[in-house]
C-alpha cells in the first residue's frame, strides 16, 4: 500500500515514437512493456514501466493532426507533456481542488471503460504543469 | 528491490515556491517532506514524496538569477524542468548513451558530498526533456 499519492505515469509527447524509442529504451536502458494504439485519444503510447512498475512513462505518438497533443507538439516540440497522480479518491480531490480556486478542465471525473477514472487540472492552476489525475477502480 | 530503473524525482521549476505549495500541498493534497536550500545549486528545494517515499516531487525556485534554472524560467515559465532516473550503473549507462551518440551535459558522473553521483543528459537528444541521472552510494 503506498503511503503517499502515487505517480501512476509521466507522460512525454514526441513526432516519431520509434526515434523516441531507440533513445529511451535502447541508449536509456529503460524497458518497454508494450506499444499500443489508442483510437478513442488519436495516440500511438509506449509504456516504459518504472521502480516496481506501479509507474511508468508513456511516450506519445499523435496519429492525427487535430488533437490537443498534437498541437502542443507543434507549437512547442516533443517534451515532458504532463504528469499523472493517482489519488485514492477523485472526487474529493476534485472538491479540494475547486474550493481552492484551481481551474479543472475536467470538473466532473471522467471514467475510461476499463474503469479507471480521470480529470485534468489545467497548466494556468498548476504552475506549468499539465496536472492529470487516476482513480483506479478496485480491480487494478 | 526495483525490478525497472526508478524515478527518483521529476523537478518543477518555479519562481514563488510558497505560492506553489499552496497549489501542490493544500489544494492537490501532496505531502511535503521538507524544504530545504541548496546553496551550492542556488535553489530552494521542496521535497514532495510518492507512492512508497522512493520517487518523489520536487519543486525548485532559483535563488539567484544568473543560474540554468533561473534562465530556463525567465524564457519559459513555470514547469516540468527535468526527470531523474535512478541507475544501478552510471558509468554503463553513460558509455551506452555515448555510444548511441547521446550528447551529454557531464560526459562523466559528478560525485556529491552525500555520495550519489549524477549526470545530465541534453534534451536534444531526449526528445526535449532534460534527463538526469542519479547513481546513489550503497548507504542510501
Amino acid at each position: 500500500m503506498a503511503q503517499y499519492p502515487r505517480l501512476n505515469h509521466l507522460a512525454i509527447a514526441v513526432t516519431d515514437l520509434d526515434a523516441a524509442l531507440t533513445f529511451y529504451r535502447d541508449a536509456l536502458g529503460l524497458h518497454v512493456e508494450r506499444v499500443e494504439h489508442v483510437e478513442r485519444e488519436a495516440v500511438t503510447v509506449a509504456f516504459l514501466p518504472l521502480g516496481n512498475g506501479e509507474s511508468e512513462i508513456e511516450i506519445l505518438q499523435p496519429t492525427r493532426d487535430d488533437t490537443g497533443v498534437a498541437k502542443w507538439l507543434a507549437k512547442r516540440g516533443p517534451g515532458m507533456h504532463h504528469l499523472c497522480i493517482q489519488v485514492s479518491d477523485i472526487e474529493t480531490t476534485l472538491a479540494r481542488l475547486a474550493a481552492h480556486g484551481a481551474e479543472l478542465i475536467t470538473p466532473q471525473a471522467v471514467q475510461r471503460p476499463d474503469g479507471t477514472r480521470y480529470a485534468f487540472i489545467h497548466p494556468r492552476s498548476a504552475f506549468g504543469v499539465l496536472v492529470e489525475l487516476y482513480e483506479l477502480p478496485p480491480s487494478l
